[in-house]
């Protein structure tokens, strides 16, 4: 997608021979636009740690690059145990997204039939692309199926469409279009007239800072809230849909997303306003069923949220906003239970938050 | 309450010629404790307005003194003038919380059998002062009341109890104890352990700033959270009870207060954990029955959304923390219907959230 009209996308090879890998360093928008390039492995694990990078689908890709890098110098002989530990490395960055799980063991198996160390690198550097491609690829078949709901609203209210998210589902958390964003960039091109309620998403504001600079950049009307806006806003009746991303969705339905998205899926559901998650099938999790239970939920530094990181001047700096002396706690993560969700956005089609409706668009996944 | 082991309270008249009247100037919290006097009527206005005092009760009994202080010069002739443009000056500042116009109401009616300006300055002074002690009498109670709730919990579970809260509803909002939290001072004072959950509370971070800031220097445990995390931990069955304060409530029981309130009590009605309000009998508006269409909510200024303002070094400065052009929206107050409420804490007692429960606490008021 666009910033300042130029095309980006959130990593790229930096050159034919993939010397290295560039990323735009997240932590500094939308204050700076910042290329960061990615050698060594890690340099990979600090980029997904430091959340120069993240959204789950993105983490996906980026951690295939990071094998990739991981392994390229290394000798037969030296090659299994340097795969190994950098799997470990990249697998205790961030716990709850399952896209990086999943990722990972695509290369495990991408290696299945290749004999020595050069092979195996190529099979990976060549998985890695092909994943890139594929996010891009699953990423605008959500934001079809989905726009196709934001057309229906579209028709039956004759008026503009408004869309509330939570975080950041757009291309940043991805490689291109986004999944929770994606129907709003494809209905916005079909001239559905479109607003968007950005939360702002504490602790690490992905929504002020990253949705709002990618539907500013992309000229799509929105308006940045609190997040303990959305509940007025829906009892007033100024949302029409609420759609979010997933970091890790359960066989049955449940979803881990970041932290309040389930405040709002309680308040859509009062107020019988739809509720959907756009769902790449990288982020289903089809071997847990309990997701209270299985799901491991990452706690972050309590410095989070009691600092803030703002522009001051011509600086990014970051400020104190409680007492020096409190404590604070900071899970990134909450659990919206299926039973609060309208659907499913997936690459396959639309379908409802229960096992029999996952397995009807992914039939090959039955036990 | 205690700050640095001082007793200190909200407002105070600064001498015993009331030449001014003190105040804890609160957006300087927890970073600084500055005193400012308030001496004119502009003082006052400005003092509510631009939030250097807040909470319901508060700027009930200051605005009263904002009365006397516009007034106590003023001759025969000008004085129903002048209190009538004192009284909508300061009825403007702040629209949502009642015990303002309760507040002004009382102190027109305790002019009624004057004669003179100089008969009713007194009396503005007397109602000022009898209002500022009846406030902490009532807050005195509702600790009261509210800490028998907590040593239920405490004897049932037989560990700490945890309260989750949001906004500042302690003495900071009120002249001493405070509303919300003067249970919570009262049961450790019986020596029951307690941990409270501080919602940070955007986007002016009362929480954070306030809440955090009374609870250290009284040495209460406490844990400050971004306000997406109660749900969380509401799930996690880490909240025990929820109590929160309230700038309106009606004689149906619904509540207005802080922004965000309302996403609480969904998740604590969800996880089945008791949902108190606070209620000083000054904050409910007898006059009106539908919160939806009765009720103003205030909006603020966009800015506090996409700046905050926090500590650097020695410095209180303000951070930008979205894209510069976006836009946002700053809802002050949502609604929490009284379906969500398991009881409201009064001066008179603790009862359900609805008309015939509130009636039989202030039968006075049945109309």
């Amino acid at each position: 997608m666009k910033i300042f009209g130029q095309h980006y996308q959130t990593i790229w090879e930096t050159d034919p021979q993939v010397n290295s890998i560039s990323i735009i360093d997240q932590r500094w928008l939308p204050h700076k636009l910042q290329i960061v390039e990615l050698r060594i492995l890690p340099d990979f694990v600090a980029a997904i740690k430091e959340m120069m990078i993240r959204g789950a689908p993105l983490i996906g890709v980026a951690s295939a690059y990071g094998l990739y890098f991981a392994t390229k110098n290394v000798d037969d002989k030296q090659f299994e145990a340097a795969f190994s530990d950098a799997v470990n490395q990249l697998l205790s960055t961030r716990p709850t997204a399952v896209n990086l799980r999943n990722s990972l063991d695509l290369c495990k198996k991408s290696l299945q039939n290749c004999s020595n160390s050069d092979d195996k690198t190529k099979v990976l550097l060549e998985t890695a692309r092909k994943m890139l491609s594929n996010d891009v690829e699953i990423c605008k078949k959500i934001g079809l199926h989905g726009s196709k709901l934001l057309r229906k609203i579209f028709e039956q209210k004759g008026d503009t469409v408004n869309v509330l998210t939570h975080c950041n589902a757009g291309w940043l958390a991805t490689i291109d279009y986004g999944t929770a964003l994606a129907p709003i960039y494809f209905a916005k091109d079909k001239g559905i007239p479109i607003h968007v309620w950005v939360d702002e998403t504490r602790p690490r504001l992905q929504g002020a800072k990253l949705t709002a600079f990618e539907l500013l950049h992309e000229e799509v009307s929105h308006t940045i809230v609190c997040d303990n806006s959305g509940g007025l806003l829906m009892q007033k009746g100024l949302v029409d849909i609420v759609i979010v991303g997933t970091d890790r969705t359960t066989r049955k339905g449940d979803v881990a997303n970041k932290i309040g998205t389930y405040l709002k899926a309680l308040s859509a559901f009062d107020n019988k306003i739809p509720f959907y998650v756009a769902l790449p099938s990288s982020s289903i999790d089809w071997s847990i069923e309990n997701a209270f239970q299985e799901i491991p939920l990452e706690i972050r530094s309590e410095n989070e949220v009691k600092f803030v990181a703002g522009k001051l001047g011509n600086e990014v700096v970051e400020v104190l906003v409680s007492p020096e002396q409190s404590n604070a706690l900071n899970y990134a993560f909450d659990i919206t239970p299926a039973r609060l969700i309208s659907g499913f956005i997936t690459e396959r089609g639309i379908c409802r938050a229960d096992e029999e409706s996952l397995l009807s668009l992914f039939p090959e996944m039955k036990i």
